[in-house]
């Protein structure tokens, strides 16, 4: 007999059908077993009464997570008995039951609250509870949308290199690899300059990248290995022509995970995030005086979440921009207008209290680059093979880079960005937990 | 003015424009000049004469590859002046250029058939050649077709990590990391354990994941940094319904590619793939007596051309794959059903003379996995963190895994992967040569 996917049992009832999953939880009440059966499609109560025989003796020795193909009549549950979720008008009653592969018996009760370490410890089971299922169910919708959203908007996919021959930007935080014949080669910390190298040939490109960061931080935002959603384009005017393209494409994607998934905002117990028409912008000093802190360079995380908190009740919406930051805060690569210095022209947006994306229209003149190398103390040398695309004609451009792990973090309220990736890197883990 | 892209152009014909890009070509006929103006929606002869004396002037001083804004009137070709292209019936008469950004004198004329060395050499420039931007945006669109198919038949996708813990497979072709705290970690050579990971919570899954080779080769083949398009299946009987996945996905891509880019094929002088209905299956003892050459435990590069030969000219097929190779000369999580020894639930899958993919059936069950990982000569305890996914339960599965850079290059007849790759790393080279 084919399989049938749970999903599909509410248009079977009375048919005979067998499934397969895995056990998520097993209730014995003695004369009655009831499984919850876990499919890619659904959750299904089955029910083994005494008739079964055979079936009961096997669901006694069944521990949960074990895997089981199991046949069986599609019934309705009466309403009084009906259970959770979508399949919950349905159950299976059991006529066999075949175990695939028996699990161990589980470190702990998949339904606890689990710490932080514990979930990390264990990821290979704790992925398996609703909550982390329900976390990167989003996270696809998230990347799909994003992807589907710039491809409305003329941009073209491409591969960024994760090796990097050099630490370009000059800073201390890029992994070392040992290359072939005892060189050293980097781990990217962006794909900054493979994305504006792109805009020559097509001059709206995006990638979805790894990234590597190599600092000592132990924070909730900080990973060492990172997905950043970037994009570049060419023939802007000024950094709003990208601050627009990523309105739309955050935007869309918000509104993409909203339609799709509100049984898992529900399950977190947190609003859908409110979706502007327009997102807020503020430049870096209107923001300051708004919360009536002094003028400095850059936003702390505090003022990152009041603002924010500014921007729902004020503007109605979890999103804001904020412009206009100090051109030595912020990348060599930023564009400034002499008539605008000190400020450049980038912006970082905040979702929900926390920095999810950066961006700026770019430097495009070859000599200007090569200036601002040198005015950063680096070595316009060692950007030779990146100075190429300006020698030979980068119009005006610009984009942007949007970090996947905290734009799902923050959609679901999670409290920290491990939650959000799948295999976490951090300063204490790679998978088991590092001696050290 | 408003932007009009070069592909709107055709509908606006009388109207006066204003388009930007990169001047691709500039032929001086003394009093005409013809500028070829390409954006990223096509090519489009924009014509300048004697009456626009400033455009002239500037016109004169640009180099190709320069950025331009230029504005004019769009006037329809005569038949028999017609260009080539989408936009050889429309051409731009010029009214007045303003450059953005001046290009220097290239190195070499970009219409030249460079060698492949000046070719990565250059690449900010020679990827914006007609035929760098073909193979990429083939590769965009295998990239999207690739991830839609799998999405049509259940599959969810996420993220694997770059970074690995272990060298787990035992193989000396990992790349070192220095890690925090002087602690050495690995560059993953395949998301393998990840995937299956996965399958314990969703049950089908792909991942599109950069996996990095320290093995020294220097073929038309191999790469260092490589993008591999992985998917996982669980509850499956046998490795022909991963196979069966697999068929689906790669002629969903094929058939996409083809319809999408028959004016690229054209440019590349090679027919669109042979898509069969069923792609022929042999296993590698039947494609052996086929090709009339020893039992082997594997195939040979020319006996990968020879057997690609014959499934063309024999089964109507640019594919085929190939099964049942011995156990041993496969990675140490592949099934072998007692009755089939010594030849595991394997396939590998040729296009067009080469190997793009591989796939098997896995072991599920744990003390099995345990066995076979001591059997190689491994240490179980090493691999601890992948051992939990079995410890608590996982189904019959498999799995397979397609090179992009392969797929791409098999698809255009391109004679090195490297082509195939918009920043290729290799033994000599990471952008620019590694001095040795």
């Amino acid at each position: 007999m084919e399989r049938t996917l749970n999903k599909d049992l509410p248009g079977v009832i009375g048919k005979t059908v067998r499934i397969a999953g895995w056990v998520d939880v097993r209730r014995d009440h003695g004369k009655l077993m009831f499984l919850d059966v876990r499919d890619r499609s659904g959750i299904v109560q089955c029910t083994v009464t005494p008739h079964a025989e055979e079936a009961m003796k096997t669901a006694t020795e069944l521990r949960p997570q074990s895997t089981v193909v199991i046949s069986g009549e599609v019934k309705e549950r009466p309403a009084t008995m009906r259970g959770k979720g979508p399949l919950g008008g349905v159950e299976l009653s059991v006529q066999s039951i075949e175990i695939l592969t028996l699990a161990q018996e589980l470190p702990f009760d998949m339904s606890a609250e689990l710490n932080l370490d514990t979930h990390l410890d264990y990821l290979p089971l704790t992925l398996r509870t609703q909550r982390s299922r329900d976390i990167f169910t989003v996270q696809a919708t998230i990347l799909k949308s994003y992807r589907e959203s710039l491809r409305s908007q003329g941009f073209m996919e491409f591969m960024a290199p994760a090796i990097a021959g050099a630490d370009a930007e000059g800073g201390a935080a890029a992994f070392k690899v040992n290359y072939y014949y005892d060189q050293t080669a980097f781990l990217a910390t962006s794909p900054q300059f493979y994305k504006e190298i792109m805009v020559g040939p097509f001059e709206r490109v995006f990638t979805i990248a790894k990234v590597f960061r190599g600092e000592k931080h132990a924070t909730t935002r900080h990973l060492s290995e990172i997905t950043q959603m970037d994009f570049e384009m060419g023939f802007i005017e000024d950094h709003f022509d990208v601050l627009g393209v990523l309105e739309q494409t955050v935007l869309d994607t918000a509104r993409a995970v909203t339609e799709t998934h509100s049984d898992i905002f529900e399950r977190f117990g947190i609003e859908a995030p409110l979706i502007p028409s327009k997102i807020p912008v503020l430049t870096l000093r209107e923001a300051q005086k708004v919360l009536g802190v002094p003028e400095a360079p850059d936003m702390e995380p505090e003022h990152e979440r009041n603002i924010c908190e500014w921007a729902k009740s004020e503007k109605k919406s979890d999103f804001v921009f904020i412009t206009a930051f100090p051109t030595k805060a912020r990348a060599f690569y930023t564009y400034e207008d002499p008539s605008e210095a000190p400020y450049s022209r980038g912006f970082d947006l905040l979702f929900r209290g926390l920095e999810i994306n950066s961006g700026s229209q770019r430097l495009h003149d070859y000599q200007e680059v090569v200036d601002r190398i040198r005015s950063r103390g680096l070595d316009p040398d060692k950007f030779s093979y990146y100075l190429q695309a300006f020698k030979y004609g980068l119009p005006p451009h610009g984009g942007s880079s949007t970090g996947l792990e905290r734009f799902t973090a923050r959609m679901l309220g999670l409290a920290n960005v491990k939650e959000a990736t799948a295999f976490p890197r951090d300063l204490n883990r790679i998978d088991v937990r590092l001696s050290q």
